[in-house]
């Protein structure tokens, strides 16, 4: 396994990061520059927070515009970043706190906490993402599965 | 990437079940047994739905032992399960619908629905689970991320 500083971790770490600046940009060429293409592009799966899963890369990619659309301000700050590599395949866990336009009156920001799975596979050396799992952390803590 | 009557699609798909079985059976000797072990294992992470990401063999073995001891019945009926095989990496994402025992007067089962990310590495031969990540579907359909 690769080590937590090594070249290949830190290429996994900017890609990840990339993905998440996409969104916040409103970017969806970006965004579809970052996901696996070609023929291996229809096992994708994209689960966002709370959803049943989307598969295949048009699909994902659509369901990305339409957060896109729907989201006018999006802001990650990632903690918790764990990354590991295994030969040609990457696992990212973070935890994504998100800030959105507030809701409540006055609030300027609503903030929130979801936690994320990222797999990557390795490509003629860039790092593409494979699958993304969104999912939202319940406060207080439960008793898991 | 292996067709999905392959015979590493059906191996995984036997991993795949053998994870919810040993959860079923509060069988912990035979859930170690199917998750990744060795040098690898410290990059093991676990999501139970709705909780932060639980890190490290011992640590998710622990998380299991305190999810059986805490369900005294819970089954698995998996649906929608979809394979990807990547050389020898495979990510399984299914829909977990659980039946547990019934929390309502009356009621002889609660039924709910979950959706999961499950990752596996080839070793030997063995496909071995290396990630998991399970999370709530929140009905009604929101927009998501």
């Amino acid at each position: 396994m690769a080590g937590a500083g090594s070249a290949q971790v830190e290429a996994v770490r900017a890609a990840n990061q990339a993905f998440y600046t996409a969104i916040e940009s409103g970017d969806l060429d970006a965004m579809g520059s970052l996901w696996l293409d070609g023929p291996a592009s229809a096992s994708i799966t994209c689960i966002h927070p709370g959803n049943a899963p989307v598969t295949g890369r048009s699909e994902v990619l659509r369901s990305f515009a339409a957060v896109m659309v729907g989201t006018p301000y999006i802001q990650f700050i990632l903690t918790d970043v764990r990354i590991a590599v295994i030969r040609d395949v990457a696992v990212v866990t973070c935890t994504e706190n998100v800030l959105t336009p507030g809701t409540e009156r006055g609030a300027v920001f609503s903030a929130g906490r979801a936690v994320a799975t990222n797999v990557f596979l390795r490509v003629d050396d860039r790092w593409l993402v494979w699958q993304h799992h969104g999912s939202p952390i319940i406060e207080p803590r439960r008793s898991p599965e």
